[in-house]
């Protein structure tokens, strides 16, 4: 399945830290550094989600703001 | 200001495509490729985010899901 | 590839109107009616999303409000 | 008091279940299956959210992505 | 109808600007100033939203950032 | 650095309260009162955010939807 969002940056899972209802998984995506996502514990036992794993990190362009110095 | 969104990508605008309320940007992260920010169009205005400048992709990290294959 | 995203509902394209950089989607799923997705105009052509299609409305459980009488 | 959020999905609590500060909403729609909303601890509190309630989904169009095979 | 989003500031629509898809409305909330919401023009013509209405902005909690100097 | 970010306001910490992963932030803005915002525990810890600090609360403007009675 093609997804509308469009923005998936591949990495690999460095860490899972998991809470009671949500879940933080950091994602390596090397040159620009790490990414967090804040899923569901679900979610990261339905898809089997562990350290070492490659994953995309996939953001919907309106979530995405612009900083500038 | 430091910002709570673990999420900042530096990169260079390529592109900005302007409608009535809302704009495209288009964020040149090198390694990954090319991130795009959808806001508004006041904010390019009042930022002035125009092709070449450098600007982060800022990302809360409750947008972010993670992809597996 | 699996995503995070815990919630796909199946339907099937009513309606696309599409803006100078945003693009409304209706996906009738029929019992619960009609889903509106608001995508870029990009994501509609990448896909070639078109009246007719059998797609799915994805949706991150973090973005999900719930609301009683 | 309407709301500008274009999709309500009316369907029953399945479940609830309780984090130290987030919750997860399972809202059964019948047809298309089960939606998962998460949402604060606090609002399931203040809501009195609880199995059997007859609740809506609700979600902004700008939240909803498009997916096709 | 009671919603789980924690975050309603009442206001004034002060300004309403639309787009072909998008729509983005100013709501003067006084002491802190004016928040800008960008939803469907389809909401805006469903609802009726015109400058000088009493309005509320709504926003889910996991949508709202911390800055700190 | 600017944020795209069309909506910031300034208030003061009320309360903070920690999960495994999530935390949640009271921001009182005096005026309309208090808002709530959902961000990682890890977003506390490295900003240092505590009661008493002020803060702002910083929206995007395609996350707010608006109410009308």
């Amino acid at each position: 399945m093609k997804i509308s969002a469009r923005n998936a940056l591949e990495g690999t899972v460095e860490n899972v830290e998991i809470g009671a209802v949500m879940a933080s998984v950091k994602i390596n995506i090397e040159n620009p550094g790490v990414i967090t996502a804040v899923i569901t514990k679900e979610s990261v036992e339905k898809l089997g989600i562990k350290k070492g794993d490659n994953v995309s990190a996939i953001i919907k362009s309106t979530e995405v703001m612009v900083g500038k110095d």
